[in-house]
């Protein structure tokens, strides 16, 4: 008698049943089911055009693998934990469906390559989904740009008011970061589009298969080199996580950003009562959570991404089961990153922005000191005697209760001789924002500018 | 018309269905249901107990609240997606349950300290489950070592030969670690056991309520110190994650040589047909996929708690929603230490040695050369000396293909004339093994010692 | 001719310069040197009281080895690369400088137990110091507690505002976190202080050493279990680094605060000139640059403990050279929070606190909501109404820009009729404080009696 | 009187000598001074060019940033820790040394995009080189898959004899890696040479800068589009290391493999006196001590990419000073994928092959089982059933101590009436290898054609 496991030939014990329940896999790989009757499907059809199998067994097969997609796609398909995973469910219910043809399927493959494939095949859309709310979100950003070119706030650093910006201007720098992540995204999906379908366990296989239709059939750009390479190499995954660990990243910074621009104490913006929710105690509280969630859940990319790494350092080759642990962290990383960037962007196209409160911060903390520099070096002193004499006046300023614009002349000229009166214009907020403009500046013109080459970019004319 | 949200007062848009699809975390902490209302029973018995609601509301409250668990025991609660999470699901139940009365359960409480103390509460049962697993392996690999006292096999340093050592000697070398971890785990469950509950939003309340009574009822050591601290500390998750990354790792080690022991240069083991996996390709294949799914696992382990730590990363106090990211790694780390552990005790109660195999290895790779050393040294050679001397003395084997004890004693004394007939005795695997004998040493009569040392502290006897 | 290394015995080619670079470690092994000597000469005292070396041997060594480490010290000793670690240098030089003898020390010993003998004394020195560090923190912490046990600031959840509470309560919560720290770290010291010294290579040693007595002078606990795990045990490291990972994470947390505390929309805190920097380009910034360096350390003290697990993933037993790998990582984690500790400790003792400011910022954003539903309920609304009737009377404010103290009695009747004239009492800022008056409360009354036990834990009466 | 810092001008205090000690930079930053000169002169010549200073001061600075270079190159430039970091000691250095004109050499400039521009030149250099030892290795991979085309090895997977494969498939496996690898850099690298000079602070500046001509002059691409996002991204520091996180991934599989493969019980390699350490006890031991430490340098390279993510995540922009914490990360993953790369190839191409042993190695634990089921199929039985079949031969086998091509005719017939005298071709290593003859196939005439693309696309004809 021997063991019911479809490779149980040369087994005389059945597996304990603790290690059936420790091993399995199927609860998460089923995900993987419409990918990997795809995989089949493409696989049956070259079997049958290579003279492997019978053309009629080849119908029989995919004629049988689209029933049971559907029954699948019907939350009717009776997944056997006793089954193991995915590819052992979707066999064994073809043997069953069509009898011993099924037992064929299996000619010239292994579960190897099989895993590989689906999980390309899967990836492959994961990245198109993300791509395109990426592209998305940058839509919603240059929007924002281009409604507030002008619109003037405070622009930070070490969160300190640094010199004041334009929200635009701030909105771009975000569309930049999400843009690199485009690219990244991009080229990992091409490192990921390749077919290793024929690269069997581990070294090929001995039947007359052609790996080119069967990469042909599944939209994959070619097959993969090395057969020892397909079965082993997880790169597309790990690349993939990386990606979005850095996309996660990026959402974290803008998160952190939108909570303390919500803050009692800054008032920047209103997220809305639709994207904000309550307190169980407090009644007041209206508690900007999605973008704390945003924030927290790049801990999670992060992490998954190290997962990958640690999973695959020090294994030799091949295929080693420790993969069977690759799958969850990649479902996880799509499922997180699609659903970020798209709640993102729904966010901020309800944010509400608080022009005057920004403006008005932006008049604190000395943020044009800069152009009073810079007003200075123009009348021929040292750039870093200029950042000197300022100084002081700040200090002045910090004593007496005063903004910059507040001084009087007289006292200014008591720092430097060469102050004027014209001195004023370049410190009023218009002034020192416009005067930044160059490429890459803050100027409400190069903001413009730049609105315009994102949607060139972006394909939006 | 206000939202429907039990938070709802103050807002007048409902929130948005995406947002609510986001944000919502019942899919996952309803596993805390059973602590949570633990919870929610000994805060209504101190409300009523302390006159800030009346005895029969308390009454009321907790037979609700019990009639509940049998429900979500059963099966047969039904779970709202738009309550959010497991807090406002049994609260909002438990109104519709007993009416008016339940609105109260809410006095003096907040959703920050009720879900720490759930979570604290789910982590202690975590943490004795785990430990006595930890325990029962630990009793697995004592069996072992005992039985093994003399079995000889080769100890790598470098995955190359080093010295002999006994197989039960190295069974004691895993118990350690497993030791190390438990008591790790043992002083993580002090850290866990005290009871935030009464620290209300982050200041605490303005209810005379009795913190100590509820800590008492729910088993906790002691109230926590601080309401802002008790509401923002995740230190408990964190410690015990970082506490299982490092048995995760321990396992890993075990895992790889279990492996290696596995494999046909090795043979060392024979993990059962019970325990390992087939191909669906190759039909003689006898897979460690147990073994390599530990070693795998331990990536799991060691990013959920990197994951932990990123995600308190630069929070500011007290409670922010980041942290509904922190229940699925503690769930999940939980679940997989405690799966690992069981199974790798019975695959090991389930192993055979193959005592032969490793006794000829054992007998190859010249593993007596520093017994040799040793032998010159007690003839008053310095050791940088004695081991120069067998150095060229292993070459002379490696050209000549011997092993050690097949050189003749004249071309030994060509290397040093100290040598003398009596230098066999030390060549023999048993010379070397048992001479190995003082406090942590190899020699099976140290095992013997270790043995009894391990089943004392294990209550053994 | 033979290879010049210490081990070159059997090698016919001398190792490649290339390797000799990639290999070496004692441009940071060297900082082992103190422990090193430390150990051998505890080595070399046992060898000669038990014979196995004569006394006058032993002698010589001991005298060798401090003039060596006074070498050492006065940064005349000449570390030869060629020699790679700590180890071989010293043992080269001893022979140099006493000769013959010189080449017994290594006797009954091996690199791998004399590594984690250094390392173990190190870690150890680093543990006192690093403790010392956070019970001066604490005492910082605890003495602004008591300076600010009545100072009124606003509460944050989610980074609104939420309750008032007490500047002295938010200072406890900080020593809260920092007191595990030192719990763990403690607990941490039991179990890196003990003897692996005289495991030999793996196996323990053919001479009749004396562990015990090592171990006792070099006042260790105990000497270790078993040698096997003696060698290849790296817990002790790993522990130390997810401790201080977890005391990174708190200390970000809390410069997370310093920074938005400092911020000019904040303005509660000034860290004072002596602890800001400038810009060198805007003459007006002071920026909390100390605190943000603090927060980014903790990136570095995560991925240190990371990096520890992910270096002894899947290492067969015993001692593989990737553990030379262990030590950057634990020196550094050692060094990093040493320094934040102690300059943590020092800026918070200079730092100012604009009470004046913090007042004001608690009697915004409606802080005191909770109290006035808890008003309510104290009338017999249930605590749901009575949440729902305050977010409805929040509303109302907002819409008119209005606190909640500001509200009429006729206007807040509108919502609940059961309100009355004392309902403004329970709208200060003071009155909402002192009124949670509970072990772990906000309530000054609570802060001072807080403030005693810890005083009294921390040993300072 | 004012601080004596650059920046010290509205200073009252002077900065805390420990927080000097906790700030400095300059002991690793000035690593990239040979960068920062380039970028200084680079800016000096545009705004000479540009009139926003005279083009003889602008000379006079070029002149002068260039004899500090030399001084910096000859090692005796003196570094001051007070003035903090790489940049302020030159720009004081110049100075002092061309008097006023020195001052002016900050005008339009901040250290914000300095630092960035520095980088992003340094990391240029880092990727070229990284590259070019990665091309390296994959021609010594590809010539010793030349060589070994025909050399027969068990190829494994769960470290199980699975099918025999050729020596040569496998280093091409490797080469796969490895071009991954240079892929991603090769990417990486065009997002990395973009230039932020000109972003100033973060705002850009009021000067009539041309952000085109630096750009041009230091060999970027083009300026970068946002100003903002050009001081506060460091998404090409990650995207490094999160690319040499995957080739030390790589690597460390690599690593094990030769590990193994020099273990007592493989012996399939030889990696040579010279590219091995011996034990400080035992004298026979040769340990591959470089595949170790290449295997644990996997360890950092994933943890420096983890640094810089977690200090990265929650950050508002545009610069803080965490991001001082960016540096030593990315300058020890630099160093560390160079060097391994590099020992990597020259071990490679020392490494003595042993064909025989391997030879003999994979006619053992029936790795042409699949053979046999694939001969059965091409008989007309369904693979699941010839697996089957095949499975139960092999049970055979193990119960009677034989290998697949011992087991006699008559017996094979009785597990299937179907096999012939003709089934012992399909059962020779040479058979199995040569039968799995299509593209990406173990082959030896696949292995030639791959080899043959492989010098091809690494431009060697």
């Amino acid at each position: 008698m021997s063991n019911q496991k479809l490779w149980g030939g040369r087994f005389s014990q059945s597996t304990d049943k603790a290690v059936e329940a420790f091993t399995v896999s199927v609860h998460f790989d089923k995900r993987l089911a419409y990918y990997d009757i795809q995989g089949s499907v493409a696989h049956a059809r070259m079997l049958g055009d290579r003279g492997i199998i019978s053309k009629t067994e080849s119908d029989q097969m995919i004629c049988g693998l689209k029933a049971i997609l559907k029954e699948i796609e019907a939350g009717q398909f009776n997944w056997r934990h006793d089954l193991e995973d995915v590819h052992m469910n979707i066999e064994a219910s073809l043997t069953e469906r069509i009898g011993e043809t099924g037992k064929k399927l299996h000619t010239a493959r292994s579960r190897n390559d099989q895993v590989a494939t689906d999980m390309r095949l899967y990836l492959r859309d994961a990245l198109d989904d993300l791509t395109a709310g990426l592209k998305n979100l940058q839509r919603v950003l240059v929007g924002l740009a281009d409604i507030h070119s002008d619109t003037i706030m405070p622009g930070y650093t070490h969160l300190q008011s640094a010199q004041p910006v334009t929200f635009g201007h701030h909105m771009l720098a975000w569309q930049q970061m999400i843009e690199r992540d485009c690219q990244r995204l991009i080229q990992a999906r091409e490192r990921t589009n390749v077919s290793p379908l024929g690269a069997a366990a581990l070294a090929g296989t001995t039947y007359a298969i052609d790996r080119q239709q069967t990469a042909d059939e599944l939209g994959f750009d070619r097959p993969t080199e090395n057969s020892l390479d397909s079965v082993s190499d997880r790169d597309f995954t790990i690349e993939f996580c990386s990606s979005v660990a850095m996309l996660g990243m990026h959402i974290s910074r803008m998160a952190e950003e939108l909570i303390i621009w919500s803050s009692d104490r800054f008032k920047f913006i209103d997220l809305g009562d639709a994207f904000c929710t309550g307190s169980s105690i407090m009644p007041q509280k209206k508690n900007p959570d999605v973008a704390e969630l945003l924030r927290g859940k790049s801990a999670r990319l992060i992490s998954n991404q190290t997962r990958l790494l640690v999973l695959m350092k020090g294994q030799p080759l091949a295929y080693n089961r420790d993969n069977q642990e690759d799958k969850e962290p990649l479902f996880d990383s799509a499922d997180t990153s699609i659903d970020c960037v798209n709640i993102l962007a729904r966010m901020l196209s309800n944010m509400q922005v608080d022009k005057k409160c920004m403006y008005q911060a932006a008049g604190e903390g000395f943020s044009t000191a800069t152009d009073l520099a810079d007003y200075l070096v123009k009348k021929q002193i040292p750039f870093r005697d200029a950042h000197e004499i300022v100084g002081r006046v700040v200090s002045h300023c910090i004593e007496n209760h005063l903004q910059l614009r507040q001084v009087e002349l007289e006292t200014l000229r008591q720092f430097s001789a060469l102050i004027d009166s014209d001195v004023y214009d370049c410190l009023t907020l218009e002034g020192s924002v416009n005067s930044r403009d160059h490429v890459g500046g803050t100027a409400p013109r190069q903001v413009r500018k730049a609105v315009a080459r994102a949607r060139k970019h972006l394909g939006e004319g």
